[in-house]
């Protein structure tokens, strides 16, 4: 019997994990203070080219905001996840992790963290999975501000209250990756914990 | 002498070609004919893994829509192309290249054309390039409206007009992958050609 089944782990704040998850099985992720943005990544476990893609699913979608009912889709087309519940229904699926280089070029921060990407990059080498092959997340509680006149982004605070959480299926055999996100601005300049559940 | 500086070239309708662009060099994009979109790619010459990113382009200038000024990065957080001209004014960085599987998905076709990702992974794999490292591309003259509150995306025809064209400033030695779109609603219902010149 599989013991991480129902279980409730802890992603402590500005850090991330890396695991698998098996077809049929659901992940859901859960914010535990409210207001925290948690980046989800999602590889094909036979075969790590194969990664979750914005640029299809927004596509396919033809709507920048993905709620229950969604597939994501990926690089090849296939749907890797489906959304089947979503108590926030604002997310976001534009912008790529939170790095060092986001940090020194938007914070303008001299000894940089190594935000989400390096939390995911750490955490997804012990599947063979390297920092080029990290896309663009899909940013679960991440709330980015779209003015579609000029095109302007705002990243606001997350709509997400205490216990709030997003659930994804498993169309196949996967890799995810998942962090409590780093970078100030997303998460209304606190840094705090993501729960998570595999059913 | 380089006999490819400063000539025209044209990329016949549903097609797509794949050349270096060496660091200090212009590509123009040029649309002959009006309403036609061009998908653009740029990879490192020296380590193809590093290719140009909407996600990271996007969170460093906070807007959707890039015009004269705005640099392109990669996924590496370099800057690989710098938008130096532009008579449009409206591309799109959101959406990953026209596929079959864009056409049997969205069009229903039964018997799909391959797609500008098709033509681009043709082209780039005489660079050494797989069809998994194709990003989402920049897609010149692509005029996809963004609804802000609704998220909805709507691709309509082009704004660009005969003669209308974009400069792209190379800030280190590239491999470009450049077409003329292949889906039907990016190009108002007709299929055109486009040219592009290197300066």
């Amino acid at each position: 019997m599989d013991d991480t089944i129902g279980r409730v782990f802890e992603i402590p704040p500005r850090s991330g994990v890396a695991f698998t998850l098996d077809r049929g099985r659901m992940l859901t992720v859960i914010d535990p203070q409210g207001e925290q943005v948690a980046d989800l990544l999602a590889f094909v476990r036979d075969d790590t080219a194969e990664v979750i893609s914005s640029g299809r699913t927004l596509d396919y979608a033809s709507r920048l905001f993905l709620t229950t009912g969604d597939p994501i889709y990926s690089n090849r087309s296939n749907v890797l996840l489906r959304i089947v519940a979503d108590t926030v229904g604002r997310h976001d699926f534009l912008l790529t992790p939170c790095s060092a280089e986001t940090f020194r070029i938007i914070y303008g921060d001299e000894h940089p963290h190594r935000g989400c990407f390096g939390n995911l990059a750490a955490a997804l080498s012990a599947y063979g999975i390297t920092p080029d092959q990290i896309p663009i997340a899909f940013n679960v509680f991440m709330n980015v501000r779209v003015d579609g006149e000029t095109g302007a982004l705002a990243v606001a605070p997350p709509l997400s209250r205490a216990g709030d959480h997003a659930s994804f299926l498993a169309e196949t055999d996967l890799v995810i990756g998942l962090t409590a996100c780093s970078a100030l601005q997303s998460n209304n300049f606190s840094f705090k914990p993501i729960h998570y559940r595999i059913d």
